[in-house]
């Protein structure tokens, strides 16, 4: 596992698919940056993402700035929670999270001391387990009792404290306004949500959408790609009516089969399963057909991207994980050398953030739905006789109105009950923190007819949030094999992109150094160009066979061999099969393959096939 | 031009091209949302910025951090330099920019006051001419001989100081790691430019290109979309060797004709003028041809987008705005109700960047030239003997030896020849502020023949720079008219985009309400989306007449009306022709018009033209 991880690593590195950020200036832990290639099939995972999401879902992208202004974080709660624990090293005042160090100390003791007892051993793992969940107090108490010092030095630790994950900032130059690098895009959308909808033409359900950088100020970046400072998210905030969470377009994705983890399962100790998801929606495994509908369109979403369906399942919240607010949760994580990781959620946060926002703002965030006719409702109506109760309660005259105003349907019922059968009833106000009693000439209670022509209402959102660096990172893996070279010397890197992800689509080689095939390669890349394929042209004199393993390392499914001056090799980089095309239709062949329009398998039977002792190595 | 560009402003914002950011919290002064059809606009533009640039010259594209530490921006110079000079409202502490507030008094001076005397009038023009060039004190003696107050409170001001215009932040959690967000993508480019000079053969020229925010904490933001504090950039810097910078594909461009305005023509007071690419730089005006090439990139770039050609103009850099290592630089400048504004910069920052990069980091940003044949240079060699210098000087010998070492040409030959006949010489150590004696055996001077396989060298950088935003709030006021409706009762909002940026490239309507239609209009949807169309479809009951006249405001090109189970009418936005296609035609007509393969022109002789009293209004 550690062999393929930095088999995987150095390719990535060699080739420029990432790069340390700032290398020269040695790094700074967390920060990388795509190279050429890691750049290209960035662009063609955030492309697909848009056709696949954004176009076919009519969806509303949104993009909104980076600098976040303090009071749209504190309303999303991120200014007062979230945070990680931390200690510091009391000496250096080096700091390190508390959960790494606990979990590194069990580990260790678990995988390095002999002389451990089964009763030990049973505790390290169960801290492992449960570490997740620890107050500061807990985390702290077991370090102090483990004896954890800190690891660089040795020296004792402080005790662990919250510290705030997003990376602070001023914005203006008075520096009276605090602001922050957002730590999601989401809440860019939230704000927005009044003009959206009315973009929408006040209508229901509606997604937007937004693609943007992230940033998270972590406390110590660990799993290189995985766990990084700045990312791109793109997220989906589908909004909709709590009362129909149905999904016109459900059918399309229910006959999908795949991994599934419920919670159920998670905790009787039993693996994921290959459940319908048509299934999993009626059964009440996932709450509801919008948000298995999502579901169904990211494990689609993943899966063309080339991500392993094996690696791939969906993992429902613990009740514990779970915010209080959320109706459901569930993780598409995707399993590579680091262990499974979550590379999307897809959450129905209910209404909390549309009422965190209205709350906060004062501008209501809701939908109204309209009735085909009015509706006849009954409606609790409370009237404080106000010069009654002044007279009665003098100074303390509005707490009494405030709580009569508060009683619900029930208590206010009951109220006037008494009030008609024995004119006077006890009545406690909280806020005065004892009985008062109220007459009958204090209040009148009613119930009211009213015609209500619409329903007004504060909408869910049904979250699905991509981690593209993540997703990026385990396609890597999944895509990377090695193979002999022809004299069997030597293991040679592939990666297996399909072409919708290939950062090249193809490459251009004159099979050698002369004047005719270089003209011939030109005019090839230029009918290339005209048909909007990426390439590469590759006129050294290096051998065929050095030129193809190159190539092949980029992920680049196709390469034309220029070896005559009026038909071309095409090779497909997997099968290592070649097909003879003349040099007219060679770019047409090659956009059939690389736009979906055609497999490999499609064109071969066409196309004499070529076999050629020079063509490799 | 107030009227005009409220017009636009007032579309702009009603149909969410863009929106301030955090309105529901009062916003937040120079940040701006791009809303659903801005987006759209903002994903074309990046798009073909992509293929017209890094696909069709092969550049190199990366992405990196928004975060940046300190630094990679103090060799860059923006930590020490990258500031505006600030007064302070000297009781309430309110911020402004000091040069604004000298130019808005001399202005309202100019403008609203009658008494002015001709003198006067011509120094307070002459104030607003010079004005960039002020220096702290001068701003600050002006400010104080207008006898200029704070504008809300007319309180006293501070004297002018620098303040920087980088958000600040902190990178990880210790609080000791300075960081800052990038106010430009290109320094990512710099520090990464021994990996790319590799990835690319070690061959020289090349260029890389990045797309990513930038931002710039703006005293007072001013000027709505065009002096924001985050934005999108989207730069190349295209590395090349100082002794060529000529272009193998500049003839591609030397023709083209257009406004360009030189540093002479500024100087002597002339205006723009149109000239041919190819005498500008052969006559000298443009420094090389490989930025008179980028000029040319340039130029196609934003006519394609559909910016006016007769209000677009390169200018030149004056001396004394340049940057002192700049051998020329160029911006494109666009009119719009603001003026001449400064959308592409187009620089020769010569070796500057690469340079300062190297001397910070140690680590050499340098390209080779390796020589067909190795060539036979004389070089000076310096050998100072150490002991004799050690005994003769004691503690200072260290100054002295690299006092010598450093010699040029000219002065150590003449030492060796005073050596020679004299046996000593005067030589004056810098560093120890006085004159030493030289004597013969303290140091062997020497020319030596020696073969060199290769040229070492610092490339020089050619930078092109756009400011995506601006580009594209000038893209808006060019492609914005009225007309009237057909009663003639109402202005009508256009925007006359061509497809490439149009946000959606057309809208599908039933001619009325009914389910025959509303099917079609279904099946025709479908087959915009397999051909890749972003496509609206309004079923609502709306006079056609309104629906055109919202989809116009959108700037979409074409519009299918379903008047029929087995044709359709397609309408085109600015001339209003219709023309009648079959069903199964319709979406392909529609590629070949919004792909660009065919104009509407092309296609309308090809169809039956259609007119109903019942299509406008």
């Amino acid at each position: 596992m550690e062999a393929f991880r930095q088999a995987v690593v150095n390719t990535l590195e060699r080739r420029l698919f990432y790069i340390p950020s700032f290398k020269i200036y040695r790094g700074v832990a967390g920060l990388y940056d795509y190279g050429p290639p890691g750049c290209a099939v960035k662009s063609n995972v955030l492309a697909f993402w848009r056709q696949h999401f954004v176009l076919e879902e009519n969806m509303l992208e949104v993009d909104c700035p980076c600098v976040t202004p303090e009071v749209v974080l504190k309303a999303s709660g991120h200014v007062d929670k979230f945070t990680d624990l931390m200690v510091k090293d009391e000496k250096t005042g080096t700091c390190y999270r508390a959960d790494h160090l606990l979990k590194d100390f069990c580990k260790e003791k678990l995988e390095k001391d002999p002389k451990i007892t089964e009763e030990k051993a049973a505790e390290f793992k169960h801290v492992i387990a449960v570490l997740d969940e620890f107050s500061a107090e807990e985390l702290g108490s077991k370090i102090k009792e483990y004896g954890i010092t800190a690891p660089d030095t040795k020296n004792p630790l402080s005790a662990p404290y919250p510290f705030n994950l997003m990376f602070q900032t001023s914005i203006g130059p008075s520096g009276v306004s605090p602001g922050y690098m957002r730590p999601e895009t989401a809440q860019g959308i939230f704000v927005n949500f009044k003009d959206l909808y009315y973009y929408n033409g006040n209508k229901l359900p509606f997604a937007a959408a937004q693609i943007g950088q992230a940033f998270r100020n972590e406390i110590s970046p660990r799993q290189g790609l995985l766990r990084v400072r700045e990312f791109t998210l793109a997220e989906i905030e589908h909004f909709v009516d709590p009362e129909d969470k149905s999904h016109p377009k459900f059918s399309e994705v229910a006959n999908l089969e795949f991994l599934m983890f419920p919670r159920q399962d998670q905790v009787s100790g039993q693996s994921a399963r290959i459940i319908r998801l048509g299934e999993a929606v009626s059964g009440g495994i996932v709450n509801n057909e919008t948000l298995g509908y999502f579901i169904g369109r990211v494990y689609l979403f993943l899966t063309y991207l080339g991500i392993d369906k094996e690696r791939l399942r969906f993992r429902q919240h613990l009740a514990n994980e779970m915010a209080h607010y959320a109706a459901d949760c569930w993780d598409a994580e995707i399993e590579c050398s680091y262990g499974w990781i979550e590379c999307v959620g897809i959450a129905d946060r209910s209404a909390y953030d549309l009422r965190a926002h209205t709350d906060k703002s004062g501008v209501p965030l809701v939908a109204a739905e309209k009735f085909a006719e009015p509706i006849e409702v009954e409606k609790l109506v409370i009237t404080p006789v106000k010069k009654e109760l002044g007279l009665a309660f003098k100074g303390n005259q509005k707490m009494v109105v405030e709580a009569l105003e508060a009683m619900g349907e029930k208590e206010a019922m009951e109220m006037k009950a008494t009030l008609e059968s024995k004119g006077e009833v006890e009545f406690q106000v909280c806020t005065l923190g004892k009985d008062v009693t109220i007459k009958k000439n204090m209040v009148t209670i009613s119930k009211e007819k009213k015609k209500e022509h619409q329903r007004v209402f504060t909408p869910s959102v049904i979250e699905p949030s991509f981690g593209i660096g993540r997703i990026i990172y385990c396609l890597y893996e999944h895509s990377f094999y090695t193979r002999p070279s022809k004299g069997g010397d030597e293991q040679l890197n592939v990666f297996r992109f399909p072409p919708l992800v290939a950062p090249i689509k193809c490459t251009v080689f004159p099979l050698v150094q002369n004047q005719q095939y270089e003209e011939v390669a030109k005019r090839i890349a230029k009918s290339l160009t005209a048909a909007g394929i990426s390439y590469k042209i590759d006129i050294t004199g290096t051998s065929i066979g050095k030129r193809y393993a190159r190539t092949d390392e980029l992920g680049v499914p196709l390469a034309i061999t220029v070896d005559s001056t009026t038909s071309v090799t095409l090779r497909e980089r997997d099968s290592k099969q070649q097909i003879r095309v003349s040099i007219e239709e060679v770019a047409s062949v090659v956009k059939e393959v690389t736009d979906g329009l055609n497999t490999w398998n499609d064109v071969l039977w066409k196309y004499p096939t070529h076999s050629s002792a020079a063509s490799e190595d």
